[in-house]
């Protein structure tokens, strides 16, 4: 029914299909699933930034639009949050933009230093929206698997690098693996970058969130004009479904930065910006209270899978709210997931969807439900993995 | 200090420079401006729709992500109002998308449908963000002009057409000229998309804004695969900054458009649509209360600039709130907005923003002011322009 000139576009059809809806969907239709795939916290703003929201609805100009940036509040609170916590220096009016979200973020990256056929080297197992926004923008996502400790691979990375490279894209904290980057490893893909004349997008979305002494580093503090830094709310202040994320990038780029935000969505959503500069006033405080109970669920969830060396192994990382477990099965991860979820009742997400097509991977998400909650998903991963590799 | 290979992309750098950031700076050094530039409403979203959000606010899984596609109670609302509104048929489960408003929705559909190289016919003066987001995508805009009573001219759009066209944009009410397209021209239009196998993209944020017995067609009611259709609650609902539009799409596009939206912003803003949707609630009548006030402030509009037929002319037109005004002058009108900012303190957009180079072209959007302040915003481009020309 479709007349080939109706066709979609190559680019869209060669994007993967996003993933969390699929797994949404097999949910849906097994009630009473433990989801250990999305995400997202389990706790909602901070309630003093709710509170506020009334003197935003009040005046008819907050209605209308804003800035293409942001609110200039906004932005020059995130500025001397990133001097006070990130080390990294950038004046607010031509070296941040709010953005509807880290995706959004990326994608403004990638279109203004991309063109089509350019290349962008990702570490794999990467995060799926980032070899997506490549892909869509005709670039080509070149992949490098990360070394068995889960950590880059300097030479691998420098050899991937051709004349037709942009950028390289560091995630840490990571998802979907967890592992946190030492600041030696950062700093030479940061020289690596500054040497070969491209650029460092380093997406940050998960920097408070740290075990056991990890630290978080920035490469945007080591100065140079070729970092480009990715922030968001989502995680930290528990504002996912409000959309706001940060881009931070050197004043040579501002013109086209602007251009883009403008044509893609003119700004982000204010009252979600209202809301995330008083959320922000909190500090960090707020998403470090919630650490606690996050490393204890994830202590439990680690215990259970060290118990059984058997069906899967996880190599030690220290960040995010995530794991990656390597299953010992021949099967592809796709399929395990489904069974999984249809046969066992609990969520994860296939390691295909992450760009990993050796061996079979899982992502195990901890962020999103209370302790008890998370320790019968763990069961159920447990008992159906058994049941499922046995057979 | 930028070294060659960061310079930013060609994509990026042959976008034009978005002319509402550029006059918002001429009214900030100019205080006391009073700007008909901006295109947007004097009125907020409704009080009603307002009031729920503390419902909102107190479940957890609300700040968590929601479908990509949209809260399925807005988009269900949404295909209801399509089919008693506009007569469009939409199962809104693969046919209807919220977007982080139109301009979002837009850029999604080039991506979904154009690759890098691929052509989209644009109506001159066409939607700055339109020929954006063409050109973002490494796609080409092919600007044919409207005749001079501002409506299409099809024997050009047919003639324009080649092997590389996958789409003709048309904006009714227009943005920026204010001009209703009558049914049988938007019908020829999308027949002619019919027989050459290719997209009719409709943008209708102006829907509700009709004057004088005008009516609003939506060409996706006369069915077929290849209509796509745009809205917003922008300015029918006074929620510019909230950020929600709509694409509707075409099922054999679904699969695209998820992953499209997925990678862009994985959902527009949830509390947005939870608003929207209440506001959808109170209906079109909404808007429709609006109207008289805003069709006393254009006809004294219309008889001030009727008065100066030596200074300037506006074709007549019907819709949305803007008009299109040729001036008889020789200088650009870039130049000339710049000095009735910075001379006499009002603000309108030039023509080149729209794609206009033959002749000096001005918007003047009426939308956002009462009619005390439109009124004197008129009086002072008169005497600015009487100035202006003068000398």
């Amino acid at each position: 029914m479709t007349p080939d000139r109706l066709a979609p576009s190559n680019r869209a059809a060669g994007v993967q299909l996003p993933i969390i809806p699929i797994v949404a969907g097999w949910i849906a239709e097994t009630p009473g699933t433990i989801s250990l795939g999305q995400g997202v916290v389990h706790y909602g703003p901070p309630k003093a930034a709710l509170a506020a929201i009334p003197e935003f609805l009040a005046a008819v100009p907050h209605h209308q639009y804003i800035p293409d940036a942001g609110l200039p509040e906004l932005r020059s609170a995130f500025e001397g949050k990133l001097r006070a916590e990130n080390g990294i220096e950038a004046p607010f009016e031509r070296g941040i933009y709010v953005t509807a979200g880290a995706n959004q973020a990326f994608l403004n990256a990638v279109l203004a230093i991309c063109d089509p056929g350019d290349e962008v080297i990702l570490l794999s197992p990467y995060y799926f929206n980032h070899e997506m926004a490549i892909t869509l923008a005709s670039a080509v996502p070149v992949s490098v698997p990360v070394d068995e400790r889960l950590q880059p691979d300097l030479p691998a990375i420098a050899a991937a690098i051709t004349e037709r490279t942009r950028a390289i894209v560091t995630v840490s904290p990571n998802n979907p693996t967890g592992a946190v980057y030492p600041r030696e490893t950062l700093a030479a893909i940061h020289k690596l970058c500054a040497e070969r004349g491209i650029y460092h997008v380093s997406d940050e979305a998960y920097e408070y969130f740290t075990y056991g002494g990890a630290r978080h580093f920035s490469p945007g503090s080591l100065g140079g004009e070729h970092v480009i830094s990715l922030f968001s709310l989502s995680k930290a202040y528990g504002m996912a479904s409000w959309r706001v994320g940060f881009l931070v990038a050197p004043e040579h780029l501002h013109r086209e930065l602007v251009k883009i935000q403008d044509t893609v969505v003119i700004s982000g959503p204010a009252i979600s910006q209202f809301v995330g500069l008083r959320a922000m006033s909190e500090g960090h405080g707020y998403c470090a209270a919630h650490l606690p109970s996050l490393a204890k669920v994830r202590g439990e969830v680690l215990a259970r899978i060290a118990a059984v060396p058997d069906l899967l192994e996880i190599p030690p990382v220290t960040g995010a709210f995530y794991l990656f477990a390597k299953v010992h099965a021949g099967m592809s991860a796709i399929d395990l997931s489904e069974r999984l979820v249809r046969e066992h009742r609990v969520a994860v997400i296939p390691g295909e969807t992450f760009g990993v097509t050796q061996g079979c991977w899982l992502r195990i998400a901890y962020g999103s439900l209370r302790e008890k909650t998370v320790v019968e998903g763990i069961d159920r991963l447990v008992t159906g993995l058994r049941a499922i590799l046995a057979a």
